[in-house]
């Protein structure tokens, strides 16, 4: 049920053409481009190795297995082996001896599929061309990828933050497509505080002087420093307040002194330095075009966008679904993953992360996260042998 | 116990000089000037009035009345009967009826006390000639303002914010002077998290093009435009997610179409629009130097510097000490002010403001924060009889 020609070496990516793609917003985007990586092992030589008796059998034929579709986070990409490491491979939660696992670099991104710093028709850059994108499209252009490979049936589709938003839209648009889902710390639409927060984002790129409406991928410029900005407001709504403090606390950087007779930028305290470093990174490895068009995405997300509304799109939906987050989430506080447990038609547990580390709870709390997935994917099979007995 | 003849007329303000202020720092600050307003009113007519039996007596002479220092917070002034109008007035909480009611002018703000904007004895701005201060320095200043009007007691300290940190900081550089302190919505120091939003903002200042190293007061230009960023992050800190969202939600802004199909700046969100407004109102209210001075005071507050230690130095803490607390503040958390009510060496109360608001309850919960404002007083008053006695 998948064409196994069109697969890359397990572990690694692949990009394929997908066809058009017309946005919500009525904008053809053409022929789109869609990076994605698969996981399958064959089964471990390992004879320590316990079976889960109730898991799908390991090590059939990459053609014969269940599939799982892995929808990675706003900054994160298709190389779930990266940042999910400890949830990934042989005998792990997300077993690659008994599951085709699939995650695909997201529309609008900066990773290889279709994005602002993509090639145009015209062999420039979309810049400013890039249409404004929905999570809808994103699920879109995700689908026109599952029909490319052939497929018609995914076992389950698991994300978390905006990978969440999409493994919600995925249940919604494409219900006969889902065996069951897991939404992450995640809500049914954007809270206006996180509009707030996001839109700010978006204006610190927008006021970089090297931005240039969007249009600076030929000038030799980038407006990294407003991507820096915007990075470190994002990281402090991704940590917890008592994790950052508890590693940081009034601590100077090392041989610098906030606390002088004049305040100087080059005399940090610790988690300044932190924080620089944060927006450092990012600006390495990611594109400030794709930033502010993921960013715009995340504001637009709304299940209930035409479809009367938002507790009455959840309670139609026919994917059973479970809810997972995190205590000390500031950004998608718990009390959100809670509404998604009480108003989505077929839901199947709600299942909490304890964690001083607040959003990115997901990331870093990998037995817990661990324990969940595990949970999650026997409910999965078990709903999967039902519907084919 | 206070020269009459310094006080402005009640509700009014007066600036006087308090001489030099050298900062923790070790920078002389010449000729500091402190603005500051005075509430006393004569007993009221209102025949219905009825007294509270074990308050201070009502429409005693100016000179024979308790004092209560009011501190206000970052952004806020003097003139308390506009920030707290809730609180202050005849028969109201602050009684201004009882009691001779003071609120000064930050150190380092622009409100009438020396800041960055005021005039260098060479006659032009300080701008990046003004030292770092810290929450201690602010103290100094208004200790010498107290000592300048001839004040050896003051009945209660009260403040929130940035003003419950110089209430906190009066209990331990001037116990002898402080019957009884009510520290809102504050920490015994700053956390990092804090520091990581708080700094941030500095940055977003000091990256605007205006900023000129903070000399940019004959420019002509100010960095209004950097000091919005930092407005729009810090008010969303100031408020509850609950309270935003219940307010704004996913709305458009009248007229506007966030979901268009390109994202413009100029098509928003209600809740950008609102961002807007706080931004513009900030910038044409307040000084970006000030905002930087304030916020790296902000940055410094730790009672444990130079005091073996933030614990330590509550415990030796000589002031009866009640605190009060918003329970959705994200940015003073809750827990903060249970870890003061744990480690205060002299603690009489700890009161929670129940709330969508998050930090901005104390402004905006009026009957809340009157009722914990008026048991407060009583057990000032009668801490403070029972010293007479």
């Amino acid at each position: 049920m998948v064409n196994v020609d069109l697969l890359p070496a397990s572990g690694q990516s692949t990009t394929i053409s997908v066809g058009d793609v017309v946005t919500e917003a009525g904008v053809t985007i053409p022929d789109v481009q869609i990076s994605f990586f698969a996981f399958y092992d064959a089964t471990s030589a390992d004879p320590n190795y316990a079976d889960f008796s109730e898991g799908p059998e390991p090590g059939l034929d990459v053609d014969q297995r269940p599939i799982l579709l892995i929808e990675h986070a706003l900054t994160g990409d298709g190389n779930l082996a990266d940042w999910w490491f400890e949830m990934v491979g042989p005998h792990k939660p997300l077993d690659t001896t008994r599951y085709l696992i699939l995650c695909s670099n997201v529309l609008g991104g900066c990773m290889g599929s279709t994005g602002p710093c993509s090639p145009h028709p015209d062999g420039k850059a979309w810049g400013s061309r890039f249409p404004g994108i929905s999570i809808r499209d994103m699920v879109t252009a995700e689908k026109a990828l599952i029909d490319a490979l052939g497929i018609s049936h995914i076992q389950a589709v698991i994300g978390a933050s905006m990978g969440g938003a999409r493994t919600l839209e995925w249940t919604l648009m494409f219900p006969d497509y889902v065996g069951a889902a897991l939404p992450i710390a995640v809500s049914a639409r954007a809270s206006a505080w996180q509009i707030g927060l996001q839109s700010s984002q978006i204006r610190f790129i927008e006021n970089d002087p090297h931005w240039h409406g969007g249009d600076y991928y030929e000038t030799g410029h980038t407006p990294a420093e407003g991507m820096g900005q915007a990075r470190r407001i994002a990281h402090l709504t991704y940590r917890g307040e008592l994790e950052i403090d508890e590693r940081f606390g009034v601590d100077p950087q090392r041989n610098e002194n906030p606390y002088g007779a004049y305040r100087r930028a080059d005399q940090r305290f610790a988690v300044e330095s932190y924080l620089d470093r944060q927006a450092e990174k990012l600006k390495e490895r990611f594109d400030a075009g794709s930033y502010v068009a993921l960013t715009d995405a995340l504001n637009r997300h709304d299940v209930g966008r035409g479809r009367g509304g938002m507790n009455a799109a959840l309670a139609k939906s026919q994917v059973p679904t479970m809810i997972a987050g995190v205590d000390t989430d500031i950004l998608y506080p718990w009390h959100q993953q809670e509404h998604l447990s009480r108003n989505l038609g077929d839901f199947i547990g709600l299942s909490q992360i304890t964690s001083p580390t607040g959003h990115d709870g997901f990331l870093i709390e990998g037995r817990q996260m661990g324990l969940i997935l595990q949970k999650f994917l026997l409910k999965a099979e078990h709903i999967c042998q039902d519907v084919r007995e």
